[in-house]
């Protein structure tokens, strides 16, 4: 969910591209947010044009005008600082300098922020995280990576920072996009947990909600993919933990929004591998908006830097 | 093994109190070693007054005199800059001010280090990872734990950060110090591979080096025991490049010395778990001296902070 308003500044245009869906809304000069406006994210080729021609869209089907500036988030491995989207794995591009394509076809000028970095930027100003030097945001959705700060400090590392999701919690387990097996982001991404249902059950659910209910009915197939993702994650939030001690590990994306049916059992199962545990477990309140918000104010703040 | 000399500096006493063995070493002013003196660590009550006396002893059992001031390494959770020895899973001291301990004793100066943090400090000044901003040192000895360097700075969180040796790597596996069962250092630490060989073939190996040698004579108790150790590690590691994507990750300890038949298969294991990986993985140069080299460097550091 997006906060009532922010405080004024630049007036900007702040998209998410997802997975499956890319979000789009305009901020105003004086902080209140016009509608949200989603669309099925596009099949790319490697140049990234079809982001491209899906953002003038989205400059005309949002409101309030006018603009300084077009936030773009998206996921994968992104150098923000050069502006180019290096790749991801459900989506085609391939080293593609998206903010300057989106500058010559609309005149608009852009930046180009990591979706996941973007979710932090709004826990650490607005969120869970608010006033920590220390905490990871962990953005589950199509996908799942993750903000850093240590010691005050964001780290980037050449957009390569967070990428947890590719990290094989089951080996030989089940396949994922990027080619191999048992990554975290297979068994425990809202769109594994979809589809790990339907593969047992034969049913398509309406999503990891959907997923969640049914577990939550007793029903046995859904009760083993939630629970094998409620593993792998707290597998992953331990190793956050042993290594960085942070002061929080927030959760955000989709399936955060599952709030305390999530929060509690992988309390439970993160004590249980890793009793020495110091990050507290928190909530995004942002939810699946996190990284639309985060956009937002990473292109105020690139608004008022130029 | 210790370098051949240092440049000028403080004289201290340097002090690695290991989870069987305790090591002591004089750094001279004009930068030389004296010889390396070895002596089984105490069993340690809660106040910690059994390592003061071992202190004392090693004041007088190594050479050469004067020192300025003793530099004490040890392990577990350790707060450096209050001088609190917090816990250690192996040693009995509970909340000990060591240094103060051993200054009332003996009249030095004392200073009291992490072990691991300590190694760290070497490979980062003298080491595999001289000259790295973003790099993180782990140390496979009697436990696991790491150094961490992230944009430049160590990040210490009160002791907390680089307690990797007690997430779960196996839940339900083999039983931990800790009191837990499957963590990583009761799978993958000398000690571990040692007491999981005996456990296995009722043979009692000369270190985890004679379970290794045997692994590749083809003894198939030994190859599993090492293949599980390599297979912890590897999840480790991905875990940490996943994360933090640093510039390295450098492998000291006692099991560092056992070089390229340890770094080739935990290679291979890695890309095969996390093929994202960014992180270099490099030996360092000191294997199990690298806390001592680490606490006479802390210790000079120490010395001329006054």
């Amino acid at each position: 969910m997006l906060p009532e308003r922010l405080g004024p500044g630049s007036p900007v245009l702040a998209i998410d591209v997802g997975g499956t869906t890319t979000k789009a809304v305009a901020l105003a000069a004086d902080g209140t947010f016009g509608d949200v406006v989603r669309r099925a994210t596009p099949v790319v080729s490697a140049d990234g044009e079809e982001i491209v021609t899906l953002v003038e869209r989205l400059l005309y089907d949002t409101a309030p005008q006018p603009r300084s500036l077009i936030a773009l988030a998206v996921p994968g491995i992104v150098d923000e600082r050069r502006g180019i989207a290096v790749r991801a794995d459900n989506l085609g591009w391939r080293d593609s300098p998206l903010p300057e394509l989106v500058r010559r076809r609309t005149g608009h000028r852009a930046v180009l922020l990591h979706d996941v970095r973007a979710s932090g930027r709004a826990e650490f100003a607005l969120g869970a995280a608010s006033g920590l030097t220390d905490a990871v945001i962990v953005t589950i959705g199509t996908g799942i990576s993750a903000a850093l700060r240590v010691q005050g400090r964001d780290v980037v590392r050449g957009g390569y920072a967070g990428e947890l999701g590719h990290v094989v919690v089951e080996p030989g387990g089940e396949p994922c996009a990027c080619g191999n097996r048992g990554c975290l982001e297979a068994i425990a991404s809202g769109l594994a947990i979809e589809r790990r249902y339907r593969a047992l059950s034969g049913y398509t659910a309406q999503g990891a909600d959907e997923v969640l209910l049914r577990a939550d009915g007793g029903d046995h197939h859904a009760r083993f993919v939630w629970e094998s993702a409620l593993d792998a994650l707290a597998t992953a939030i331990a190793h956050i933990d042993g290594l960085l001690a942070p002061q929080a590990v927030v959760l955000a994306g989709g399936l955060a929004e599952a709030g305390d049916r999530l929060l509690q059992p992988l309390r439970e199962r993160i004590r249980s591998v890793f009793p020495a545990q110091r990050a507290e477990l928190r909530l995004s309140p942002h939810g699946r908006d996190a990284g639309l918000l985060g956009a937002a104010l990473g292109g105020r703040a690139g608004a008022e830097e130029r």
